[in-house]
């Protein structure tokens, strides 16, 4: 089968990887830098309130995983559910295996030419540490946010397969390039042209607005429209269609666990308990998704009479990622003003985006990619300069508003380059995928849905679905499936 | 349309609230504390360590409100549970928004007659400061809990507006003047009269069993009085009838992540690391849990023959409310024995309510008001002198069991204040609103479900629900819901 | 009522059970050792960091509970859910009673010949401290996670009464006294023989891949014998019949919560912050766990040509068990080798036994029994001797593969232990139970659901279920449920 030998050599190239990792780590022996830990707390006494600070909101920002994958899951029809599941688990293992593998390196190991780290693949040498490990642990949640924004907003078409593949490369060289340029002491935040343009720093992104959301959101923009959309999502007439998802108790439960996921994200990012700023970054955070909630709750309780339930939960959404980038230097009223724009953005971006053909399951790309970039935008313009940029000790930030264009000027070259990268490597990867194995499932795996045609599975067998009709015909079988169908307690199933 | 021009002021209201925040915040400018803590640092260099422990805690008791959503989601029918959903979301969201431009001033401020604070709107001007900022976020995340109790006790028949209305009243007014009283510097706990009495200290409530707890839920009770029993709940001959929830699943994980935020609700009232006191506070919320659970459940076993979940679940509950006030000062046997009370509370406490036409969908009347109140007067009797008052740095607090019969006294006078306040505030509260806009859904509406009439939307749009009519009829349905119902692709949906 | 009478039994020796912790929290008056953390701060100015340090990953500890009960709710069918949830219910709350008035002191008191711990009943006396309660715990929620493992696995078929005393038993006895040989001064850490086999420390085990998960595991194995396996999950020639679980999207949020969880078990078993290796221990943790859920997904998908949700959750899962144990003595590198081993374990395992004709619902004996067992050797053989062992000071921890043949002597010792202890007191139990109580539901009751059986409750009654037929003649209903049959409201209910 064609289709089992791509799939062995994606097994290959892991023994290989894993292998020549092991070589690297064996290599050079023991001469690790500091893998106890004790010559670290001696140099500084205060390290431990910064690990476990570290490390705990590095668990809520991993925590998020599961957030996503309950959001996705709600909001996929009862008949994915389960490949969406399965994803978020994919996207979370494979990426944490490539960021130990690449990704890592390529994003903070030594910079070439400021464009790209160079050392501490598979966490061997050097990289064997307990600070090393800090830092990876906590960037490798990053990245893996990045990487399952996209699987929502592309649910319920694509091939497994393709997932997979995407998983690795966008946890090996997407996400770590360009975040290698923002946190890595790479170009955008430390080249010269634009620290003297910012006055004293370059392009900022506190945690993560651009390097993290909106990267996700736009590669899944390119997904979107490489895949086209769902099968029954338009009216010949190109009008949209609803299609409502399969549980909006699972979609709220994934909200409100990215809000408290959102606090390791936000202020944790100061990578230093020191920093009691941090205090004020919770209040940003919280008030501004708080702002965009209720704003996009309101839109639509205008717009259509009623209280939008799925919009209400974007808005939220959305208001986090609005306030990441900018949640350390801005004044709480600026967050709530922040997060009242991110509530229209969501809104009227999501209805922009459906009427022009882009089919987006969750509605990342207004959520991620959006807000995203306006997250950047309003960095530059609503920081008061009342706070200081912890990893380079520059000068307290100031934007547009407080009088600093120049600055203003660097979010808008990063916000250029941000879409730039992240819809430009996205779009060729899926195009290359595409031209290859193909992304899309058969419209007869589509109408049966992913789980059965995927991976042989009904989510929720004990239960009579709305579509009854089992589409057993269309669907070669794999003998578990068929046990399953033998299985005699469980009587008829939905699917 | 009446209601639209309702909706219209609201946000209207809004819209002058924030403005007026935005002048009151740049008013001061840049005179603000100590925004970026390097002083705050340099003052009190173990802030660190407390840093974390409050804003951790804190993201915690933010994650009860998923807990909370999830309790009441899956203890109400399948057709109100986005509705449920989204006033969770709500009291969050306008919760954060109230408390931030009043309530916080009302609660912390400085103090007027020991009745009310005064200053501290908008976290502007000396507000602006990584201090206040912590107590801010600590504080708001308790008064959200007071604000979403009510929700499941009252739900599946208020209008929405309602909610909303009452979501700003009690996180702007209720909560924070009566926190005022405990925790502000209020009368209650620092007046002459009460501190002589109570030997040295006035009423206490370490962490919330009549200032959250209490509060919510005799203001649910108010509600549920005012609102009366949903259509079904009671046989002509006033017997009550049991309305069994959707989903026991959710409704026990909502009761597991309460219990795991109370973790941060209780051990994190110290509001401080250097507290060491937290690990017999943790111990003593979790003993207390257990007992009450477990009473709860032989209770039942004993009276139906059969061990019932949702009283279990609720019985764990009833212990964490119990434990609250008297966490710090108790001794972790007498936890336990506060627990198996706490059990016995909660069950004829439910079902003495109940036979008396108290429609209480999620039980939080009994759960959280009578064993609010009788975690006011636990501590009052068990507190065995083994630690003080953090805050005031009063001497070892004793109860009644050893010998300070007027502190049992200061609990007595706080428990009937906390009644006459929360009740009587909820009560005018919803008195009003049911005299001007209404606060009832019509009979339709309740009948056909508030997801379809409030929000325009089925919950579970792929299952088939055991109610399969739908009551397209009697709805006057929004565009967007039409147009689901023409959605060509799910077919006939249950709901 | 016979059963009547036995539960009375059960309430009975509860209450003096709790008289008796009364009597022995009184009678040593407030000699307490440091129970409000005052001369415990003076003594180590820097104990507040480590107390929020374990505290918090306590409490994410505790949050594995959820986690357990949504991972084994997904893996049952329908009509048996609220029974597994009461069950995680009542491990964790009758455990926490347990653990309190016997098992901690067992664990941690002082030992007796290596072989018991003799004091700390109740947390009385001198164990009133700060320091024992946090201790207490951190056990306890370990404990806990042990005694849970089991529900998932003998699910679907066992007396609910049964699983009560059973939580009793293992966490007052069984798990108490060998969590004493490893962690509490026992013989397998400590005993000279074992010391100077292993070169200066005997058996270890850092967070419980032995002492926890293969407790868990291998009484559940004891379990499933005695049980045996439901009805309808053997063909009349014995091949195995798939009996897929009613939801696999709480199945894999708890796997989810799990692996969160996971970050409190392992990094918080150093228990000290001031313990940098914290982060290689996440770290370490997370590849792990990721590289055995990848192996575990494409092992199925070679083999039945699609990717198997169960077996990536299950390889998530044993990835987690299987670093648990050398999670703080080996390379990141060699963690992924060990993840991929487990992979393979999970699967085969799974397989071989459930050709063997045990019927483990969820999985847990591969899960947590064989990978635990695996872990134990893994530890023997890939500890690097780049860390040492935090609570005796031995020098650094140095396996097989880095010339230390005794350690792995040590470990071996350690597995066969293990086994024996955990696997004979489980046979012994639940053969005591079934020759006297009996341990198995009738067939009438087991096909009609524990849920209705046992509890009188339909966990989803707004759903059609695939088996519509509802078993009412078989069963004698509680009081409550024929109330719930009349209920006029909801119809006709699934179940």
């Amino acid at each position: 089968m064609e289709k089992e030998k791509r799939e062995t050599s994606v097994r290959r190239l892991t023994v290989v990887l894993v292998m020549l990792g092991m070589i690297l780590a064996l290599a050079p022996g023991v001469m690790a830098a500091d893998p106890t830990g004790a010559s670290t707390l001696e140099e500084n006494p205060g390290a431990p309130v910064d690990y476990v600070w570290v490390l705990i909101c590095g668990f809520l920002v991993m925590f998020m995983q599961p957030g996503f994958a309950m959001l996705e899951a709600g909001f996929s029809r009862a008949k994915n559910v389960s490949n969406v599941l399965m994803k978020n688990l994919v996207d979370y293992s494979v990426g944490s295996l490539a960021f130990f593998a690449v990704g890592f390196a390529l994003m903070m190991g030594t910079s070439a030419y400021m464009l790209v780290g160079t050392d501490g693949f598979f966490l061997a040498g050097e990289a064997y540490d307990v600070g090393t490990s800090l830092t990876w642990f906590f960037m490798l949640v990053f990245c893996a946010t990045a990487a399952t924004i996209v699987s929502g907003a592309i649910a319920e078409r694509p091939k497994f397969s393709v997932y997979v593949i995407y998983s690795v490369v966008i946890c090996a060289v997407i996400y770590p390039i360009y975040g290698h340029w923002l946190w890595g002491g790479g170009w955008l935040s430390s080249a010269d042209f634009m620290t003297s343009l910012g006055g004293g720093y370059g392009a900022l992104d506190f945690a993560g607005s651009g390097v993290v959301h909106a990267v996700g959101g736009y590669v899944a923009l390119a997904g979107c429209l490489l895949l086209g959309p769902r099968i029954g999502k338009y009216t010949k007439e190109g009008k949209p269609i609803p299609i409502p998802g399969h549980s909006i108790t699972f979609a709220v439960l994934g909200a409100f666990i990215l809000w408290f996921g959102w606090f390791g994200f936000n202020p944790g990012s100061t990578l230093s308990a020191h920093e009691l700023r941090i205090s004020v970054i919770a209040v940003n955070t919280n008030l501004c998704a708080a702002a965009a909630a209720m704003t996009a709750m309101f839109i639509t309780w205008k717009k259509f009479g009623k209280a939008d339930v799925v919009m209400t939960v974007n808005g939220a959404v959305a208001g986090l990622v609005a306030i990441t980038a900018a949640c350390a230097w801005v004044a709480p009223w600026a967050s709530v003003v922040i997060g009242i724009v991110a509530g229209f953005i969501v809104c009227y971006g999501y209805w922009f985006l459906e009427r022009r053909g882009v089919d987006d399951v969750v509605g990342a790309i207004p959520v991620h990619g959006l807000n995203g970039t306006w997250g950047l935008l309003a960095l530059g313009l609503f920081a008061d300069g009342t706070y200081g940029n912890y990893a380079t000790a520059a000068p307290f930030i100031t934007g547009l508003f407080y009088g600093n264009a120049g600055f203003f000027g660097c979010q808008l070259i990063s916000v250029v380059v941000n879409f730039a990268w992240a819809f430009g490597t996205g779009f060729l990867l899926f195009y290359i995928l595409k031209h290859t194995l193909g992304i899309r499932v058969s419209p007869e795996e589509e109408l049966a849905g992913l789980d059965i045609s995927e991976h042989g599975v009904v989510t929720y067998p004990d239960f009579v679905y709305t579509e009854p009709a089992r589409p057993t015909r269309i669907i070669r079988m794999s003998e578990a499936v068929i046990e399953r169908e033998n299985e005699p307690k469980t009587g008829e199933k939905g699917g």
